[in-house]
């Protein structure tokens, strides 16, 4: 770890500004705080020291790395951008259930602007502030501009979202809106031209938001969970296949926004099927807790809406098949299904 | 997380079967074993989940990231490049005094070359198999070739080797040699001629040793420790820095190879004082813990060294100050002290 090197010599004492904010109060002794708080040292040492999580709680670990024209344009506004790289990790958090605790933050780039890493840490610490999440160690050095975040949280272990936990007949449901983000994507893209102006789209893609209470709320409620990053279908894929189980999904019932519903069928399904970025969580609970469900929505103010059900394999070895059930109970052919099952794939052009 | 996708289409099932073992030996479902191991949760959902530590200890974690280029050559070995990246991760726990428990791995490929990912993957599991360090997730996407290790271990709080803890009057101790690594580096930037035959030294460059082990044996032992990742001066600092002390070193008595012994006295001085990549411990302890420090390097076979002692500052303001004494008894310039003092920074070109 060195972004603690603040009493180095060159530019590392200007990122050590915009990150280590003791070094800012001129405190340069490591971080000492009372054990109350989860975090024992942060920035300053060879590690950061993280107290254990309460009885009945374990440790949960997620990282995820962005790296410039594959994650995010050259142009992407630095304060959006820090948000967006922890936002994208506390959703896995979230997907488990787990209350953030700390993250870690390695950077690089191609050089020292003090302006956008102003912007970029000022996005990230908001974010961080609000689910009271300590930065407490990291990396920086040059090179093509990338950003990896590792971020810990704290979840009850026996109730933990795991993915292998969905049971047969359990309802699927799926948190806010889908598609938005993948349709904003193509507009950027220059895949199609837009219907409207999409002013009320833009956070969903650019500044997504973690469902970090939601996951919290439906810990003893909801049997797996996962957070869509990749696609509706082939993040719920990874549900099935974990669980061996199938799915019926009903594709009319998916909710949308107002941009997405004026869609032609065949984007909108391209959108919200396959689309990727959503940052929604897609869980599945047994029927007898529909009432709770609807009543963590209500209080949440997060819509929460049931869009399939998990079936029985045909099969010992078949698991992870997903029918998709229009409103005319069709069943949409397998090789469309497939189609947009494959989730975005960084190392495969799309067709 | 996405390392986990490997019923995805495309060439992350490739990346799967290198670093997902029970992707290898068939079980596609989520790692749960038993709870007298540290990992609950392994590679294959959101979040890995891991037990707390036990009682009386805490979390260290740690992270370092690798850039092509920067902190290696594009020609690297992947197989001592998969060792390198762990190494300098767990080197960073040796520091504190942590026993390694798991680590997480984001890697940006340019392409996917299966029989450089084998290697790599090969170097990393060596490293993480001797230590019974267990890869519980990351990420993988197409970039410029970049590194992300996080890792975990456990120490006793009460004990960790916390940089800010050095006494005054303290030895200052350095385990095995220093230099190998920057004059080896510098012959292979062209920066001077080999004096002789190189092989001796080649590992302690691209196949660090983590003193893990050293780290663990002086809890209770020594007060504040750091491994020598930037340079033995600029190391040390950060020791002096953080306990708000001085240090007197004897230069004269710095540890080297023969290799190192044998070069002019300038040229020694700048690898061994200056150089970096060495990730040997640098710590302090008190007079009378000597002879126990003399047992636990015998028993380990790592010869320590005293190359100094924690000194007094002048004035309430003034610490981080080193002095380099000869074997005359000399005390060296303060200008030239300050040059071997100057880290590497990646944001600077080095003089």
């Amino acid at each position: 770890m060195t972004m603690e090197d603040s009493n180095q010599l060159g530019e590392f004492d200007l990122i050590a500004r915009f990150f280590n904010r003791q070094s800012l109060i001129g405190n340069h002794k490591p971080h000492d705080i009372s054990s109350a708080n989860s975090v024992l040292l942060g920035i300053g040492d060879d590690c950061a020291l993280i107290n254990p999580p309460p009885t009945g709680y374990c440790l949960a670990i997620t990282t995820d790395m962005l790296v410039e024209n594959r994650h995010f344009f050259s142009s992407a506004d630095p304060e959006k951008l820090g948000h967006k790289c922890l936002a994208v990790n506390l959703s896995d958090l979230a997907a488990i259930g787990a209350k953030p605790v700390a993250y870690t933050l390695s950077l690089a780039l191609p050089f020292v602007n003090a302006p956008w890493l102003a912007s970029f840490a000022k996005g990230l610490h908001q974010l961080a502030d609000y689910h009271d999440c300590q930065l407490i160690g990291g990396d920086t050095t040059q090179g093509p501009l990338t950003i990896s975040i590792t971020a810990f949280g704290h979840v009850p272990n026996a109730q933990s979202l795991r993915r292998s936990q969905a049971q047969l007949g359990d309802d699927i449901w799926l948190s806010n809106v889908v598609g938005d983000a993948r349709y904003l994507l193509g507009v950027e893209r220059g895949e199609w031209q837009p219907s409207q102006v999409l002013d009320s789209i833009q956070a969903r893609l650019h500044c997504p938001t973690p469902r970090i209470e939601l996951g919290i709320a439906l810990l003893g409620i909801a049997h797996a969970a996962i957070d869509l990053s990749d696609g509706l279908l082939g993040d719920l894929k990874h549900i099935l296949i974990a669980s061996k189980w199938n799915a019926d999904i009903w594709i009319d019932q998916i909710p949308t926004s107002q941009i997405i519903s004026a869609l032609s069928p065949e984007l909108r399904r391209l959108c919200t099927l396959k689309g990727g970025d959503d940052y929604e969580l897609c869980f599945t609970a047994p029927e007898k807790n529909r009432q709770i469900i609807s009543q963590i929505s209500q209080e949440l103010k997060v819509p929460l809406t049931r869009i399939g059900v998990i079936t029985k394999t045909g099969s010992h070895d078949e698991f992870g098949k997903i029918d998709l059930i229009d409103s005319q109970n069709h069943v949409l052919p397998a090789e469309l299904t497939q189609q947009y099952m494959r989730s975005f794939d960084h190392f495969q052009h799309e067709s």
